[in-house]
């Protein structure tokens, strides 16, 4: 029920996704008629049989805090999904609506993984190189050098799901590449990660390293790492924004300009949220994805991608074993 | 001397300079014979009763740190340049080098502003509506509250210098735009910033803002400001490389896609640090410009621009009359 369109962008992503899965199957937690209108509207006829409706009248708005959330909204859509996950009756969970909630309520309701203090938000990014695991993503602020260390460990097993790697590169997120740099805490983390076996420890790496690929993960506090990924987002939005305007600019241009249009278009999606949306919650025991709040139908469709490879490859379960103390 | 491509690429920029703007003159601090043979290379005939070397043997290299730079390059190219905007003899200093050291140098040659505790970093970048004045970008890793006041009234001087415009907008970033989100010292600069008469306060902002112009200046520290500044950086890095990936991949768009590709670059110089080059160092008593350490010779141009609509405005005496206690 979350995110900019709701329903609108989610039903359309679930009908591509059991026509392309036909293992799979899908509850869609929600007021029942909003839902089956939709459903109605876009031909789920064909994959009725693997998708249920699971009434829920409450939902989470966005303005809503953590706190309330907690208090107020256990049973609504986003806290009934996730108790689907905590009964084994879901192997994973997908919203795109408020973040602090989800949180929140995924700490609650599924618990956090033995010898994990503080589970973490991160995300597969384009890198010219493959990609690039950044966390945390904001579900942190203040992190101690010991929060980062968990962070990097679970970003390898979340980063080996994704790209089927082994030897995994970590680097810490800093303003400069010298050991003298940054914070007193983020220096104390790289003394950790250099003495921590299970981790192959490259350095620190500068905002722009995240998307050349020199490093597998990257890891920062919450701050750093939703600053980094949102001015991301927003210069890329801004180069189509600019792009467009110059072309209405010069009508002569304005052919060749449309075939460049096109390709941009295209270019974007190589490294636009879209293409990368579905941020995991890791240290919660159950996969929890986060999809984009601005997400298109698209846009959804591939954090559910995200989701079934956390699933298959038993992320959550996965974690448990790597961070047991 | 400093930046990736050292007097290579400032060298024609000045000449540049120079001859585009005839009431201007310049002085190029380095070893006088490389300088001189450099000036000899890119003809600088036609400018050259404006354009003085002045000798000097000591450079100050990329990994010097702050500390060894205050004791042992006083007498290094960025010192003099420093000594020369100290001493009355130039309006305001450009570099592409070491920019721990320049910060360093400039507050002990140049000294602080009265009443300004921590000088700042700031830039103008691209945006929707115009542009958006960042600070800090990497000055300062720890702020208070109240530096985060002071570098918001920096920043609404300097963004006037950029802009002409008078009414200014000023935001706080964070990782959301309600109230309760972020550290508490970003909450109580919230507050600091709603009572302080000469802020016209906007709220919070996240990354992706920066772009859109909602504001006109947007205040953090120095550790988001830079991986703010850092990440949108890379991933146009990043789009533009993929756009070449893709292009060779298939020789049947490839004639379309040199068009696209032409058109692409020059959409990309819209919001390329290129374009934005040249950081102000505000704060301290004169006017200091740094321009990006991988800067070509037509980014050191612009970031010589920078320093022109700088000194010509009298950026330094502002802040000084604006921030006076």
């Amino acid at each position: 029920m979350g995110g900019d369109l709701g329903p609108r962008s989610v039903v359309p992503a679930c009908i591509r996704f059991l026509q392309r899965f036909p293992l799979a199957s899908l509850k869609l937690y929600g007021p029942a008629p909003q839902l089956q209108d939709l459903l109605r509207e876009f031909h789920s006829t064909s994959v009725a049989d693997r998708l249920e409706v699971v009434p829920c009248e409450q939902v989470v708005t966005q303005e809503c805090n953590p706190v309330h959330a907690l208090r107020r909204k256990r049973d609504s859509s986003m806290a009934c999904a996730l108790k689907a996950v905590a009964d084994g009756e879901a192997d994973a969970m997908v919203t795109s609506g408020n973040t602090g909630a989800l949180l929140a309520l995924s700490r609650s309701i599924l618990g956090t993984i033995e010898g994990v203090r503080r589970p973490a938000l991160g995300k597969s990014l384009p890198a010219e190189a493959g990609s690039c695991f950044l966390l945390d993503l904001g579900a942190n602020i203040d992190c101690s050098a010991e929060d980062l260390v968990q962070f990097a460990r679970m970003g390898v097993e979340a980063q080996r799901v994704h790209t089927g790697k082994r030897q995994l590169k970590v680097a810490l997120l800093n303003i400069g590449a010298e050991p003298h740099k940054g914070t007193e805490e983020i220096r104390r983390a790289a003394e950790l990660f250099e003495s921590e076996s299970s981790i192959d420890y490259f350095g620190f790496v500068e905002g722009h390293d995240i998307f050349t690929g020199v490093a597998d993960v990257v890891v920062c506090d919450g701050l750093m790492g939703n600053v980094a990924m949102k001015s991301a987002e927003g210069v890329i939005r801004l180069m189509g924004q600019k792009a467009f305007t110059i072309e209405r600019k010069n009508p002569f241009k304005r052919f060749f300009g449309q075939l460049a249009i096109k390709l941009l278009r295209k270019w974007r999606t190589q490294v636009e949220p879209a293409r990368y949306n579905g941020a995991s919650f890791l240290g919660v025991k159950g996969n929890v994805i986060k999809s984009h709040g601005g997400a298109s139908s698209e846009a959804f469709y591939r954090a559910m991608i995200t989701a079934k490879e956390c699933a298959e490859a038993d992320l959550a379960g996965r974690l448990s074993r790597a961070l047991a103390p």
